[in-house]
């Protein structure tokens, strides 16, 4: 009866008989320790599992019951059940070992200012509701602008600034929102179907899924061929024939995406010369470089957006590179009232002085949801904690590590670099015995599948001009040399005994 | 020399000469656990700081430097500056005598849910990006959904299924996104301009923008009229003449979307019957239940709901009122496919087996973004370490808390109950010693700015058929008994003074 009662208590310790305390200091210091430590001994032992996940789908529905349990349950379960089931369905991007599609950055950093945002648990939507979330945001993106060394116009004490999004998608979705409703209040609502988007087809999809959400006709969204002529880069002359030729048949040109660092091969437009066009045709000119924007605090990379002063809005992800724990994509545009414009709603419940007297910002009204994080706190603690100095040379390490890689890739005659590399990412592919694009591109998607499953290693891949590419980012926190050569090596092995396979069966 | 040594060493823990060791595991846990106690010890002591931020506009800019160090700081620095400079700018949404706006609940299950999201860092766009994420948000979802007693049809194993969008106004867009393409399908693109939106006035203002982001016709977003005469929910009849009048004019009704707690006064439409309409006339219905949809786990509250199993789409709020830290808002389908094909993207960048053998999920193709946190940790652990009954019990405590504010209000002459309480809102105002409407609004106003400015409470407001309402919404997680009846007194001191000093001057 005794060790009946003990394990009730010691099961329910979230649940008293006077009631729950979902917040008590003490079982949260008691249990937040306990999660501390299990995350640091996750990281401890990260190398040891697959690093893409080798489960089957539907594999979780067979481990867990069927519906919520009535009676609380032990953080010890919990933990059980992280390890047992959880935990093999995980693709660790934390991994040294990953190199699929761009890095997502954890960092202790990052991790801490994660932790105190969810301890606050406010909801900033407007400056009232947590002064201190608008205003270190302001103030912290004014830092991120200058050691970008954005354009003043871009800064807080004009009229633009910067705001934190979850991603590069909602990114592009509220400059182009902006820019919509700014053409239409003047050529009018029902000017909708004409409006006209541009961007390179090397464009992140998120471009036409904003232009989808907008309502903007979809063969109005115009992705513009961009080969390796130019090394994927978007040819402002093409840019300014698509526009004039719109502009004849009586369309509307009103919004370009450009890159710097496309997804698939890190190109970078030009963007001085693509600004020219968008100024004398009055498009609102969106520069995305949510991958590459970070090398940029390094003055020695800062000249790929050399031509940003021409710009609208420009976008980073801070959780892609640099160190901020996902998510914290910020956002700069120059005309903060487009967005507001866009934007904004001003319901009676959140009517306050601090609004009414316009004295404030309200983040509300720059982003589509309503409610927000306190998500400068992460990125002001990267910035803190690691300094300037520490996060360029953590990116100078990457890019060094990545030329290492492609050098390697350049010694082996099996092999080619498919695409010039740029930051820290290698666009390359595995030679087919006879010069067969089909075959090549099985190949080379073996040869992924291959790799992958050995679980030793994740690359992702693209297509080029046609061309199956493989893609290996380097850019987790975690990945030194040693891991950049294991791949290689990975690689190198996988490649080999399917290259043999298939010149054993003689396929071709 | 050896003390600056030391000093160096100690303020570059971060940074080795050997390079930025940013997710070294040690370093993670060591600060990590300072990081827990800050939390622990900040809400030990949560109830020493003014609820409401006394802060003023730009108050920060003052208070940090002008940009980013170059160096790294310590930890210390930074928790030294949290001390003395954020939390005096933050609004305390956790604290127990918080009553404002609507509860945003944070609780250990929560915080530790979020830590080790945080921790893992995985980005699971697809479902191979990890398969855990999205396999365990659709199972937690079927927990939830049968907890709410929804029908079957939003449970995974149909053609629906929940999905964790950030807010409620990510929610209701994705749906307005589905039912418009849905409709458009139908009828022709170039029909967009003829859509028609219905809610009622009560509606919250993100189904406006919702429609402004969609490119739906403003003048076509109808908010019809709901006032006390019905306990300001959508009458049944108004929506079905609206829908017949514009259908005579050539429009075409597509959404509806009705509310189960109105964001002003808890307010419930009538599902069943507006269900009727909706139906006979292929129109979405979006079932709104933010914030009063946790109630609804109870079975004595469950009835708010009835009508459910008419709706396309029904989403609740986790993170106001289930202690599941924001943002956490479960939106579930009939239809995913609506979803799928208004929202997804197939870039060759993110093609794989899974998907393209449409084995998987890829809940990128429910929602805005591309990139999304591992959400359902935080749920599945608030529903397992709580269980069932205790957060029935806590959802019950907060009603009756709110049920004995309401009885004090109501014992006091001076003050009246200014619509019906359903749930742990409570809607009140100070009568005007003589009846004067704009006299009322101007003394309510008054009265909460008065007791906001005390720090001791913080409540907010709405208008109701013109007046001024004051809200006060108990669901704070630490909120006790005694925290409400100190509020109320705050309010009738302070409602005393004002009396007394208008009494005074005579103004009327």
């Amino acid at each position: 009866m005794g060790d009946i009662r003990r394990l009730h208590n010691e099961r329910v310790i979230y649940g008293k008989e006077s009631g729950l305390r979902p917040m008590d200091a003490e079982q949260l210091r008691e249990n937040g320790h306990k999660m501390v430590d299990f995350i640091a001994d996750y990281y401890k032992s990260i190398e040891n599992f697959p690093v893409l996940s080798q489960v089957e789908p539907g594999y979780l529905r067979e481990l867990l019951p069927d519906s919520a349990p009535n009676q609380p349950e032990s953080l010890q379960q919990v933990f059980d059940d992280l390890q047992a089931k959880i935990l093999p369905g995980v693709t660790h991007w934390q991994s040294p070992n990953f190199f699929a599609y761009y890095p997502s950055n954890s960092s202790t950093a990052g991790f801490l200012g994660e932790m105190l945002s969810a301890g606050l648990n406010i909801v900033g939507f407007s400056w009232i509701t947590s002064p201190a979330a608008t205003e270190l945001e302001m103030i912290v993106l004014d830092w991120l602008a200058k050691l970008l060394n954005l354009p003043d116009d871009f800064l807080s004490a004009g009229n633009g600034g910067g705001v934190i999004q979850g991603t590069a998608s909602e990114a592009v979705l509220v400059v182009l929102l902006a820019a919509r409703d700014r053409v239409l209040r003047t050529v009018g609502k029902t000017a909708l179907e004409k409006l006209v988007v541009y961007g390179s087809d090397q464009t992140h999809s998120a471009l036409q899924k904003a232009c989808q959400i907008g309502g903007i006709h979809p063969e109005n969204c115009k992705l513009l061929k961009a080969d390796s002529s130019t090394g994927y880069a978007l040819s402002p002359d093409l840019l300014s024939e698509a526009v004039s030729h719109d502009i004849t048949n009586g369309l509307i040109p009103f919004f370009l995406c450009a890159n710097v660092g496309t997804t698939s091969s890190t190109a970078v437009d030009p963007l001085l010369e693509l600004g020219k066009v968008t100024k004398s045709n009055g498009i609102w000119f969106h520069v995305d470089a949510a991958y590459a924007g970070s090398a940029c605090v390094c003055p020695e990379y800062r000249h790929y957006i050399d031509g940003v002063e021409e710009a609208d809005s420009f976008n980073m992800n801070a959780h892609k590179w640099f160190l901020t724990n996902f998510d914290c994509s910020v956002l700069w545009v120059k005309d903060r009232n487009a967005l507001v414009q866009a934007l904004s709603t001003n319901p009676v419940f959140l009517k306050n002085k601090a609004s009414d007297a316009n004295m404030v910002v309200d983040y509300k009204d720059w982003q589509v949801p309503l409610g927000r994080r306190f998500r400068s706190l992460k990125l002001w603690m990267v910035l803190r904690l690691y300094g300037v100095e520490n996060l360029q040379r953590y990116i100078r390490n990457h890019i060094k590590l990545a030329k290492q890689f492609e050098e390697l890739v350049a010694q082996d005659p099996r092999f080619e670099i498919v695409a010039p590399r740029k930051f820290a990412l290698v666009c390359f592919r595995l030679l087919p015995p006879h010069r067969n694009e089909d075959f090549s591109n099985k190949l080379n998607h073996n040869l992924l599948d291959t790799v992958n499953s050995t679980g030793k290693v994740y690359i992702s891949h693209t297509a080029l001009s046609g061309k199956y590419t493989l893609r290996l980012a380097v850019g987790a926190p975690l990945t030194e040399e040693r891991h950049v050569n294991a791949a290689w090596k990975v690689i190198q092995e996988k490649a080999s005994v399917l290259l043999s396979e298939f010149g054993m069966n003689g396929v071709s």
